[in-house]
């Protein structure tokens, strides 16, 4: 089983880049994972409209599908990497916080696909949707 | 005409996120253009390995893309973003500079086809390799 | 306004490609399409299993999502046409006709994003889904 | 060892839907295969351009990705299955006879990654190029 602290911990302070960016793991829990990234101007594309850059956004996206994938993980020794992810960008966005969320769409044995998405707090209006598909290596058998 | 010197302050000074990541636009001419990653431990994507992470990756490589796109921009009015992107993840790399290069593929009225790669320096060994679609507006007519 | 039995002429009779795979559109309206694939053996990727080849899925599901974007079309000299497909393979699926439906994700003035999935009738597990990217022109203007 | 004439029995013959389509494999060695699409007016998308369908083009793209994925295996037994496809549709082409070629692009342990490109048999234009992602199970052991 997987420990959501450990997860938060890991993803929050022991990635250096995430913590960077400053990015929350708020949910994580039987494939969905999502994450805030709070709104600061070190993140910000272009100073002219202040929106948080589309490489942030799709970090954060790649960070949610991910750990909905470890959602599936059985043994800390069992590990999951990205093979590829598409984004797509459907709208700017606005100088506010955004919420990155990852659902698993097939967890196989070797190769889990996901979606994603990112939108601010208070809006149903999608920033980017995106698909990405992970390797996993599974060592506990039993 | 674009002007280098004005993108390449643009692209390393202007844009907060690319000033944070701290990538150095290289090339940018004809088609083509490409960045310098300087390897930094606040851009690692996990501390045992020391490689950078992905998304610090995938974000030098739309800016690769959109840079090549760029150069076929006729003012200083038009406009250029990110429809979507797909990055495929080969290799996990070293914990070493990277060059993302991004070529124009076609060159469309309103949209432009790009790839991009990522690599070491002094290596031929692909990190990862991507496309991406970008929109234009051009403004001038003549 | 699109006229649906217009279109479904067009898919399923004007088409030759469509009419040698044997495509019937069933629903086509507000930003939604689907078509059915009838399952015949000329259409199977591998006669061991004699499931439909996946190139007549993505070839449905592009047909699918280009149809969601035609309801937005406005006169019928507007043309739209594929920019880049993406289709993750999920489930091979059974010796039986599968459903492609899209849907519009975003509605822009020279692009529409389109998301698709094929399942069998009367089954929930998705055999693919994907994202397509279409190109617009759109002549009416009033 | 992979044996090309079989494989080009099983691509032209055994699998029925590229009999439908009627490609023909032209080479397939050492991480590379190619198809031939000889044109037929059953295969076009638009009667009144007379070029072949893209669902046409994607397919033998795939099927090209997916023998340039086979000459790796090592035993019979060995399966290898698409797990994601992206096609760029960048011309629109002519009607006349297509070439799709498949290389791989790196030859992992349970996952092949593979780019494609399709084009007319006299042209460099290329009318679409795309990436693939493939499931592999080896038996082979030794």
């Amino acid at each position: 089983m997987f420990n959501k602290d450990l997860y938060k911990h890991i993803n929050e302070e022991f990635i250096p880049f995430h913590k960077i960016l400053g990015i929350k793991l708020i949910e994580m829990n039987n494939g969905f994972a999502s994450f805030l990234i709070p709104f600061k101007p070190d993140l910000v594309g272009d100073p002219r409209t202040k929106r948080i850059h589309g490489g942030v956004i799709s970090t954060a996206m790649d960070a949610a599908g991910g750990a909905a994938g470890m959602t599936t993980l059985g043994s800390e020794k069992d590990q999951i990497s990205t093979i590829d992810i598409r984004v797509d960008y459907l709208f700017p966005g606005k100088p506010e916080d955004i919420i990155a969320e990852g659902t698993i769409v097939k967890d196989g044995k070797n190769v889990i696909f996901t979606k994603m998405n990112a939108h601010h707090p208070e809006s149903k209006e999608i920033i980017a949707e995106g698909r990405a598909v992970y390797r996993v290596k599974r060592f506990e058998d039993g």
